[in-house]
């Protein structure tokens, strides 16, 4: 069977980011990315979480703390559009846009900020690093949201950029897909 | 750096087809798809190669018979919508739509034969087994070919087959993208 979106993403990151990088989770959520992220940058290594509700901020720390991995990670309350106040460079980054699992489905992103928050990002990216942009569309703002992204995407220089869209096509309600985006050079 | 499509096209079907099996060239072409499969499918498979023009079948025979894989290949002058008259079933179908790179640029794949031949595949691709097709676009007819490819695809039963799409977005002047159809079960 081809891979799922999710995995197609994670090995994308897997194959990049180096033990002890610096790599940013975008949209924190249940912090599923960010459990990700921890075990693969390691010890020496440092994730940036965001997420602005405060129930995603709780729920991934106590995650964290379970597995051991809580020291090298920052979790911020913050919006996502501050990526690139980082200092340095980041290995990888990740997004999943859509609202939060369990949470409340009228809390989502928004075409607009999360426009920001990508061209945030794209600042930080480390030449050879990756951005991933998992595209959930089956909600209300889902739909103007993906064609604002994908415009976006499209209209990067294919000088700097490469940018992979990966996505199951026969698939109904809307299925999720793959945005991935590669700094060129090394 | 992402690879590019043809090599994802070669690798998923490098994943799937066993040594033995039977494998079919959809658009022989300059053979080069042919030569893949030939390699991939070993002493004991075999490898059905269509083309409609006879400068391919010359072309292509020379290539594998300079290579020592003439025997495990069957060359066949005739439309790619007979590939259903294969008797038995195929681990992997390739498709380059186009023309046939330096050859005549007015004779192309078309949609409505296109459709029948990949119609044509589907009956005779095995369970785990994959279908590449290469989508090249830039030339006049080839951008109603494509969107008639991709409406069949996404109308394709996801009981039945799963469909991917993989495309770099952010490429000028038309780049081909891959469409991969996988047949569920094993």
């Amino acid at each position: 069977m081809f891979p799922n979106v999710l995995e197609v993403a994670r090995k994308l990151i897997r194959e990049r980011v180096q033990p002890g990088e610096t790599v940013i989770d975008a949209t924190m959520g249940n912090g599923n990315d960010t459990m990700f992220l921890a075990q693969l940058v390691q010890e020496t290594g440092k994730v940036i979480a965001f997420d602005i509700q405060p129930q995603a901020i709780a729920k991934t720390k106590e995650r964290l703390e379970r597995e051991g991995l809580a020291e090298r990670v920052e979790l911020k309350l913050a919006s996502h559009e501050e990526i690139d106040r980082l200092d340095g460079q980041a290995g990888a980054i990740m997004f999943n846009l859509g609202y939060l699992p369990g949470g409340d489905k009228e809390i989502t992103t928004q075409a607009t900020s999360t426009i920001r928050a990508i061209q945030s990002g794209l600042q930080v990216l480390r030449p050879g690093g990756v951005m991933t942009v998992m595209i959930y569309w089956g909600h209300t703002a889902g739909e103007v949201e993906k064609e604002a992204v994908e415009s976006f995407c499209q209209e990067l220089s294919q000088l700097e950029f490469l940018v992979l869209k990966y996505q199951y096509v026969n698939q109904q309600n809307q299925a999720p897909f793959l945005l991935a985006i590669e700094r060129r050079g090394q």
